[in-house]
């Protein structure tokens, strides 16, 4: 089943009304995974280069399972599954659901096909849409919530898994022609936001979709501090490998130094050094290193090693969502079809914080921990977020693989330090 | 570029004559590969479920490159190859002849494409073709010749390589559905051929087509010795099974001990318990283990330890070779597509050895190693056998995935005593 | 050269005064670490058991080469050091001093002897008495100090990697003969000490010494939370295990699952099943679980799926430093030479936490991050405790080998969350 | 207990007759070891620098252990062991004798104590020595013969893991001063030795002592061939280098090629570059390379390369041994204190080959396989040779490591082809 059939069979709904307004809103969610999935062939959508990523396909399956087992059947305990074998073959690692295909074997699932994949969203969305339609109890309307905004987040995973898968190949293909940039404008100068000390609240309060690690608001002491203006940018970031930063071990953490000795690092992921000039694999092929934009694809480790080099460290959280939540959103998102972090263009007589959303996840200083309150879902969707709150950083602010109706100020994105295949950034503080 | 139209694109050759007839024998034998990969879908073609088997569209891919690096080339040095990076892509080993796509990676090229790698086939075949019309010198047509017997080796490992991954799939798909078998008649009672001591050649004379690890014929003192009239059968296997064959030390090698101990063996590779019953996983899906065939896909180590639990030996390639060079050839072959081995019919007033030639290949006693005067080829071609003549053992007799044009009594194969995925079985010898 | 001479070449300051005060103290705490040596034999100080462990020699070694080149070099630059190798050989991880014996191989050296290190010590120790005599600058005094610290930490690694490096060897050797125990009584019931929800203070302020990382004193917010009176002894522990603790993974993080099963996990390090019934080995020998005591040897993976299990959570170290500020200690040290956490007698009339220093170090929920304004030392000694702020939890408290003059309130031990060979234990927290 | 008291303990027989002859003969094998690990310390003993090599310690244990499980405990079932947990803890690979220590934690083995261990050996001897005289079933005087034989193999290997051990020393210390050595001469001549095609008799035959095997004797067709006079020398090895021996993947086996890039070959075993130069690490300590020797700790892999490198090839272990059936000894063994392979002194008038006994094992074309007709000894002892005939390479002529008394032109010696850490070299042969 081509993409365009699996399209339109998911799009007889033009009645007006809430219900409606519920299936265009779940519809749109979809339609725009299949729309990341467009450009691939049914052998793209197969690869997987890492234990850690997943094939295209994979996030298909995956994002359609969740629906079925945490919607469909809860809605009808009676129904039978689309087909008896894909709970085990698309549960992530949900212990609760059952057993499961092991994570680093998802690339030899040359079965089901692409096209049975499509099919089996098209019947999914059928069926939510029909019951979306006539009306779903509260607690499952929440689960199916929660099933859109998981939905965008393996949005964001196809885009930076196929970037990596991609980047493997020596043909080094282009998942689709580079949209049209401007280059050559140097960044804004960086400039210093200051806070003094104080006690805020941290995390989401109120009524909207949040995900359970953003609750529950609570009270948090904040020293005085500075943060960056803007993110470390491409060309910042070569004046730090030039002063030898990727080989000095006094700017490191112990295990960040046996981390970039252990890979090899030298330079971020996807940099590729041609002849003294370095250029960088994106999704529109190899281009030129753009010193004006965001770096991007570092890890912790480097972060963490960069703003020692500087004289400055990592916000914590609270730093960045203090500063989050009043800043205007002016980064790049998933809807801009960039997919690649954006220099940022000057912006006349304004004084706050720039792409805070967007462009670059920021690591911060902060260990990913539950909130004190923190209580996670019911039944196995308490594995959501509960189950990794050790050993890894919290980042911030979404990239440019984000759907901008996914990020919000308390947003909190989890990665072990060692992680750099997403679009992951670095922010500035200082103090006290 | 479905199968068909690549099939068709090579052959425009209906012309009589000796050319002709070269050029019928070529793209026959690449005809034969199309259609093993021809059940495959573009996702199947890509698996790679080990770092030893390889993505059917990789076979596809490198037995083209064979004829394209080292027949076109040699004979037009300053043709510009079909794509720049394909001999990178699809060198298996050579070193002389470049760098390589690092074998355990071959399952990340979702490009080219199956369709581009079709493309190719029929490229080359073209040229090819074009090239046994106008004639060939002969230093080339023997590489050529080479080059057919390599994808007839393709062609076993395609399969067989189809099977791995086939196998690590939790749906269990069958490549073809499984042709009619007859099943529940016993295998004949085995026998044993006597023959006593003297000095015996070994290995090919004469003009026709071997490889260079056959070479030369040279005299082996041989002891006297009896050698099984047939393979052993899967009953008898799970006689060794039932006697705690895999659970007795002393009947093992010490390294075999330690790899049925790391990789957890208890039976042969693709056996499955299910309820005290054996079933095996086949081409044409799971179906019961038939106690008349012979056993199949079981290693060095587990063929040595059950020669000790019976009493006898494994042959040695000498013993081997004396017997296979009297016997009337009635084994399982690729082309009657089976694709297992079958159980052997009794024959009337025969007494000679039975299915040595055809499906398993039978382990021998015999590293792998050069015979007195080997010559390698020259060239990158010199890489083709003599660089793995350590630490391998000596197969014989082809299977049921070998073509029957491909095999001799002669022919030397070779796996690690550890290999399980390949049609493996066991012909036992005795004395002296 | 024995350890009775050592001991003796190093005591012949009987004088009074202030600096006679300095030397005194000086060679008290190295003899401490001499008599933990003691009962080992030259063999014995050899062995390293695994990388995270260090062979006692090298201990003995490494904290002599601490005051040698942070003091004695300090003092004189032109002084020639004991040995040219002994930089190279005892260097435990200051990049900035130069290479150093990779840790896993510190196992290797037979060579320099035991005598020699004893004699290295003997040396070293004179020369740090006759500078202390003679008065020192004050920044080098602080090192002095410093050092002294860092050898009372390897006193504890020094028992707690015997310990490790006994339980591996087959004949169960005891350290020492064990000190008499009370045994049989029950464990005072756990009670919960309420605290309301305020900012407070956390860390080390004034004068006295402290790590670097425990400072600066900062304010905290710190939830409404109840810390339970006392550590989980054994006996709850067990009750642990026979309610199926290992085996349920929604009491787990995903990685401490992961390392639960890939480590075989299934009781605390030490445990010992014999017949049904638990023994431990100690380093008085091999004696059975005494439900009474405290659980020790427990990974942050099992703490945290255990205060699950009960409904709780591990506290913050701001939550157990507080009340840590306020507690008597009671608890069990190195000077008490138990060397295992000991059951607590009951105490009337008396409300507080108890063991709150002593006996087990204490899990937090916290990971291990610099205190906001941390500064590190300057120089190679920077690298003392900030290089491993990442990654790694939060541990409070000592334990029955830490010396009693070591451990404060505001002391923070760290560890990976799958560490086990310290006597690391649990004591539980609730709310808000 | 000290080596002298443990070497008087056992040397209380001045008698005359056979009976003290055969107690002669047997302390003056256990004496040797003795020797051997007199200049050791207990540290030094315990030294495990790798899963292949052993702990002198246990190699003292080990050996005494074969004479108590095997021949004491064979003469008086009933009786007690020495110690309950030295069957475990000393029996090497013997699966039929029990479970055991793995191998790669001999060297945790603090306890026993060398004294303790030395105290064993003495009181087995004694033993050992009363039942000689006693006198002995025929069947138990041959385990005690092959315990002897077996004993002399461990000499040889406590001197080459003694080696290994120090050898990871950043210190490199010295076993023992070196030996005076005349160095500067120039090796002969290479010559070489023809021998027309022919069938001959490979193996044992008679009555001496000869391990399993080495029997029985058998015919073996052997092609016409040279073989070379003399091993090839460090100073022929340098030039392989200085032409890129090591960085020429066409010299090499596939599997040797993967070999030297894994573990960074670049030259022999414990050859060291010092500014251009090449120092060598032996057991006296560190001097120059001497071209005239022998080259020693090379694999298979390079004695391999070497030989396609200079056009020749490795003989098969019947082309050797037909030569050492007629040579003179002539070479270095244990015997002469070495611990080195010399450089060999002209001889005039002599033709014959030189060095085949002693100075440097080697390596053979024949990989490692029973003889036709192979028995392996009885009972637990069958496992001493037969398990290991896969995937090694025979090795002949022993070294100057090997007692005199030990090797023999039929000895079969067996490796596996990347090992390095004994006194391997290479003899070149050529033909047909």
């Amino acid at each position: 089943m081509p993409f365009t059939e699996a399209r339109e069979a998911r799009d007889p709904h033009p009645a007006a009304g809430p219900a409606a307004e519920r299936v265009r809103r779940y519809l749109g969610v979809r339609h725009t995974t299949l729309s990341l999935a467009e450009p691939l062939s049914a052998e793209d959508a197969m690869v997987q280069s890492m234990p850690e990523a997943s094939p295209a396909k994979w996030h298909l399956g995956h994002t359609t399972w969740f629906f079925e087992a945490f919607v469909l059947t809860a809605l009808r305990p009676e129904r039978t599954p689309f087909h008896p074998a894909f709970g085990y073959l698309f549960n992530s690692y949900y212990v609760a659901a059952g057993p499961r295909q092991p994570r680093p074997e998802r690339g030899l699932l040359s079965r089901p096909s692409l096209g049975e994949v499509l099919t089996y969203r098209a019947r999914v969305d059928e069926e939510i849409a029909e019951a979306l339609e006539r009306g779903m109890p509260d607690g499952i309307a929440d689960i199916l919530e929660l099933g859109l905004h998981h939905e965008q987040q393996h949005q964001e995973l196809l885009v930076t898994d196929v970037k990596h898968a991609f980047a493997q190949n020596p043909l080094r293909p282009a998942y689709r022609p580079e949209p049209p940039r401007r280059a050559g404008a140097p960044a804004p100068a960086l400039s210093w936001l200051e806070r003094p000390a104080g006690v805020h609240a941290l995390g989401a309060a109120g009524a909207g979709f949040t995900f359970d690690n953003e609750r529950p608001r609570h009270p948090v002491a904040v020293p005085a501090h500075a943060l960056a203006s803007r993110p470390v940018t491409a060309g910042e970031w070569l004046a730090f490998m030039e002063d030898g930063g990727y080989r000095r071990p006094e700017l490191w953490m112990s295990d960040g130094w046996a981390a970039a000795a252990r890979q090899g690092w030298c330079a971020p992921l996807y940099w590729l050094e041609d002849g003294g000039r370095w250029d960088q694999f994106t999704l529109g092929g190899v281009r030129p290193v753009d010193e004006a934009e965001p770096v991007a694809h570092v890890s912790w480790f480097e972060a963490d090693a960069y703003s020692r080099w500087v004289g400055a460290r990592l916000p914590t959280e609270a730093e960045w969502e203090l500063a989050a939540a009043a800043a205007a959103p002016d980064g790049t998102f998933l809807e801009d079809g960039r997919l690649h972090p954006a220099a940022l263009r000057p912006r006349e007589g304004v004084s706050g914080p720039r792409q805070l959303l967007g462009d670059v996840w920021e690591w911060t200083a902060s260990a990913y921990a539950p909130y004190p309150g923190f209580k996670p879902l019911g039944g196995a969707l308490g594995e959501y977020n509960g189950k990794f709150m050790v050993s890894q950083l919290v980042l911030r602010g979404g990239s440019c693989a984000t759907p901008r109706s996914h990020i919000r100020p308390t947003y909190r994105n989890f990665f072990y330090p060692d992680a750099r295949w997403q679009f992951t950034g670095v922010r500035l503080a200082r103090g006290p």
